[in-house]
């Protein structure tokens, strides 16, 4: 977007934004803490900035400290004094923590602290070291700059988050993640706040967690890419150095045909099995009747309780249709003498099985709403894809709960919609008492569609939003702030050497063939990837297919697609439509030009084959944007005809036939309904 | 730059080029084989790639392949059926390799191939699994496109390497690379067939492979930035399995402050030892006279010796300035007793020591030139950093040697100048036989100016130029061609995640603190880094500094920059030069706008204060660079005065204080000095 847009888009915002003083209190601080209170005046940032432990410390949090002076110095350009503590007298940062806390962090640990910046120093008090963590990443937010270089503003801050489980699934079974990608999305969970990494690690497409008790499930399930008992322990120590626990998931008894690939005895349905390329449910299910599927789990649970030392393991328990249990007539037979009348207590027998062999490894089970019954034991927590009522029904039968029905992000959906999911909603019908049990939620990162190269822009920066959400007070909920603090905090994770930014450019690169990416840059500005699950309908691709496509390098919250809006709203707002006509034809000529553009590179790009007809469609809609303008600036009613052939135009390009949605669609609509 | 320029310069770009079937010939293959011969026709490549092998295969073989379909697939958005082979009637590449070769690379394999492109399949002949890895990078070099798609030219390529020793010296003491780092440019290296990772491993400034016998080394030497011994072996793996082979360098008896924080016993001077943090050369260095340095290095060398398999170990030996023993009485002593007449002599005496040592673990001593003596035996390798006489000298006298003189990547001079070093340049005094003790080069990429943020920008993609030196025969030397080519290969290497593109904008986006980068990014098109020692001296850096700056940011061959060179050359050579005028005026212009929008830019990026004069700068050479085409478009010489006056403008301009310097200062000098 040229710079002439820009400054016409901040203007919309900053004039479309209801919260003029919040802007301020908010700063760039993401999450909002929960108490906030700026003063006049600044703490230059210089290279004598200094540091002193003032209670206790410890190697997690002096190394902690450590990585953030760095970010500091990376961004300021300054040298200080890293690797030397200073007295307090002449400290500029003094961290006062009182104890270490957990070395592994649990649940319900205290990550309280206040941070304090005055005229002449800055004070961090925490109860323990993560808290003082989490002070940490929000001082660096506090980083601001003039012409006289960067300084902190006065402000007295205390914070505490909202939710004790604010978690991150990564889904590294559908397509392995190296281990370096979870490393660094561990690093921008602390950047915002966020505590646990529930670790999907098996699934009909992959078993990535190394056994050396049964090394064939690993072999012959994960193609060769699963993660070493060194690797998985390794996570398990970067994370704790992060104040963030590690959850594994092993799901069962459905979504086990990599399991089943070497041990196809404990199917309930007949082998062989091959390791699933496809998406989507599958059938391979677990032998709920076979001993020997008991003998394996206990042995393979026991293992792999000994690598996470987290009191909580999830077994998933989602989508079993129970089609081999139907087809198989001696789990019929076990069904009847056992007066199991139907799969959901065949399930449920299964359930307190693994129930057992967790309880005796001194674990606690999660899984899906599917593992609820209301005679288990109300330790265990329920995960619920199907939401709040779900959540809600199971806290007053005295369960915990964890949402995540509303943050899958791997559906692409935009970062208000994820925003304005809550937990506990205001109108939540749970008693204080019940309210405890809804723990928090977790973003799911499901991997059908996601390699190395695009997970970190599926993921980031749309999670910092949630992370606010876990986080903040409720009442923290402006979209429009939201999204300005959402930009700086997704430049600021590109520190941490998160890709999500600047492999959109490369993708692009490679698509283009080595032409100038310029016409696609403002492709990808306008047009987002498919919602929901309609990408399994319109791309036929398997788990082997590349994602290299328009669709993989397309993200959620396209910045031009969203000041066209603003724009928009302005020009259908304002008293004089002939100014603001301006920049709206400012928007269309670019459109013009960029569908010309688009035209001469797709001839030595072959990569866009399947999006030909993008350049058509932009080239219409700049039409039918010119002509709506044109008749609301002068004032000229438009007739309905036009307005019905219009509305008919933009309901074929609406038609997602390359993968990616136009996401002008809607203010499309709006200008030509407009009267 | 944007489209029109170019246009224009691509223009200039072939009008200057005097090789014009070359170009074709040439096609976008780097290094060029060195028999290549091209037909007419085209394979096309569609989802139904499949491939044979139909002479030996192993697992490092088929994974190398599995690899290079997954990047054609990225590319060309297809899915072949990459996890089967075909049988030989069915496949479209059919390779013929005759045996696996040494699973760890040595010295001298065979790395030949033969590759032919059919209209209805590929072949690709080999004597050796290495030799197949090379003809498949060939192979993803071939891959063009057009509207119809992707596709193979015809074509018959019989391959082999000039030199046998194709290396890359890589840095990891003075700033710590984390193996991804290495991992990723052996990636790179193996796509531009270099087959050595010289391992730089130790140094005042660091010590980082992990000692079990002596663990104090790198507990204490590194600042917990070391690498396991199983990372180590990792890496000598993942070398191998791409046909290169790993020499480490433990470099002695100087840059030795690192050995000597936990060993001061052994030092020729008086300790404690800290750290280094400075650049430069230091003093500290072992003691040659001491028995228990030997006792030292004689059990650490036997436990890298089992890690590293290479039959090269190399030492260093390099910049040792002997003060510690000039100070020292006792060593004083020890040289009078020995008959040792100076501190060469006495280096001398230690490299036979550990000559001995290294002989006795089954490993060839290499090193620096100054290890260099007559009476060593003939197998040890000279390392030459003083260039092609030295090593010929050497050669004369019956030793090998590799040469470094002219590929010192760190010092940031253009690709085009290291390419036209020849390890044996066609004026070579040597006969046949002693030619070929001249097993080849390496680039060195010294490290104390780059992160793993940085490090790949200053690798690549110029090291793909010094690869074609090491590989190709010595014919092919077109620096315009070379370019062409190299800006291909560079976006071809992202594919296998090096960032030297990506991460630019990435450090752009941190300096200017979240504000547009187009104004630095134009700025980065017109400056490099200041080459030579010269950033020594004007910017005073530790190794703790932060390298986030402009000068990490810009690059040795800025792109607009060399548009410009090409524009003018145009403009000067021109008969109608009012009209070729308007290309540079568009430059002129350009430069204009930038330096306003530098200095709005800089009020909110405290990180480009040190570069504030660089506005002005750009204003300055935008006006005298349209008064000259002014005079020389009217045909109005200009007077000498002017001439003077603005040769001093621009020897003000050429002084580089922002640790940039303009790379447009020499067409600006030909312009103003054009009558």
């Amino acid at each position: 977007m040229n710079k002439f847009l820009i400054a016409i888009v901040v203007m919309a915002a900053l004039a479309a934004s209801a919260f003029g003083d919040l802007v301020s209190e908010r700063r760039n601080l993401m999450p909002v803490p929960k108490e906030v209170s700026f003063a006049e005046g600044k703490l230059r940032i210089d290279k004598d900035f200094s540091f002193a432990f003032t209670g206790h410390s410890d190697g997690r949090l002096s190394a902690y400290l450590s990585r953030v002076l760095k970010r500091l110095e990376g961004r300021t350009l300054l040298e200080f004094s890293r690797l030397a503590e200073k007295s307090k007298d002449e400290a500029t940062l003094m961290i006062d923590v009182d104890s270490g806390g957990n070395a592994i962090p649990k649940l319900g640990d205290d990550e309280s602290y206040e941070l304090r910046v005055e005229s002449d120093a800055v004070v961090l008090n925490a109860e323990t070291s993560v808290g003082a963590m989490r002070g940490l990443e929000t001082l660096l937010q506090l980083v601001e700059a003039d012409e006289d270089g960067f300084y902190f503003p006065l402000v007295s801050i205390k914070d505490e988050p909202r939710f004790a489980w604010r978690g991150l699934m990564i889904d590294s079974a559908r397509h392995f993640q190296p281990i370096e990608v979870i490393k660094r999305n561990l690093d921008a969970m602390a950047a915002v706040k966020l505590n646990v990494l529930h670790w999907h690690l098996t699934e009909d497409q992959g078993f990535r967690p190394e056994s050396k008790k049964f090394p064939e499930l690993h072999l012959m399930g994960s193609d060769g890419d699963f993660y070493t008992q060194e690797e998985m322990k390794e996570i398990v120590r970067y994370a704790a150095d992060r104040g963030i626990r590690v959850m594994p998931e092993f799901d069962m008894p459905g979504h086990a045909t990599a399991w089943l690939v070497s041990h196809p005895e404990i199917a309930s349905g007949p082998g062989p099995y091959e390791i699933e390329r496809r998406p989507g449910v599958f059938n391979p299910t677990l032998d709920p009747t076979n001993p020997k599927t008991y003998k394996l789990l206990e042995k393979f649970l026991a293992e792999m309780a000994k690598i996470f030392p987290d009191r909580y393991m999830h077994i998933g328990g989602d989508e079993n249709e129970g089609k081999q249990w139907d087809a198989n007539q001696k789990i019929q037979a076990f069904m009847k003498k056992n007066g199991l009348k139907n799969n959901h207590e065949l399930q449920t027998y299964f359930n307190r099985k693994i129930l057992k062999i967790l309880t005796k490894n001194g674990k606690v089970m999660m899984g899906w709403d599917e593992i609820f019954q209301p005679d288990l034991p109300k330790e265990i927590v329920i995960h619920s894809w199907r939401g709040q009522k779900a959540l809600a029904d199971a806290a007053k039968q005295g369960y915990t709960g964890v949402l995540s029905n509303g943050y899958y992000i791997d559906l692409m959906h935009p970062a208000s919609e994820h925003y304005k999911v809550d937990p506990l909603p205001a109108d939540s019908p749970l008693n204080d008492e019940e309210k405890k049990r809804v723990l928090g939620g977790e973003a799911t990162m499901w991997a059908e569609w996601v390699t190395p190269e695009t997970i970190d822009s599926r993921i980031w920066p749309r999670t910092a939003a949630i992370a606010e959400r876990f986080w903040s007070p409720q009442k923290v909920n402006e979209p429009d702030d939201m999204y300005r603090r959402l930009n700086v905090i997704s430049i600021r994770l590109e520190e941490l050497g998160l890709t999500h930014i600047k492999n959109q450019d490369q993708l692009l690169r490679r698509i283009s063939n080595g032409q100038d990416i310029g016409p696609l840059k403002k492709l990808v500005g306008l047009v987002a990837p498919v919602r929901g699950y309609r990408r399994y309908q319109i791309l036929k691709q398997s788990m082997l297919f590349p994602l290299t496509g328009l669709i993989d390098a397309s993200q959620a919250d396209p910045a031009d697609a969203m000041a066209f809006d603003k724009a928009v709203e302005a020009f259908l707002e304002s008293e004089d439509k002939s100014r603001s006509a301006a920049t709206l034809l400012v928007f269309f000529d670019d459109w013009k030009s960029t569908a010309s553009e688009l035209r001469v590179l797709k001839k030595d790009a072959p990569a866009l084959q399947n999006a030909s007809v993008l350049p058509d469609d932009l080239e219409k809609l700049s039409a039918i944007g010119r002509e709506a303008v044109e008749s609301l600036r002068t004032g000229k009613a438009s007739d309905d005809d036009w307005r019905t052939a219009k509305l008919a135009e933009i309901d074929e390009i609406r038609k997602q036939k390359a993968g990616v949605e136009w996401r002008v669609i809607g203010s499309m609509l709006r200008l030509v309904r407009a009267e």
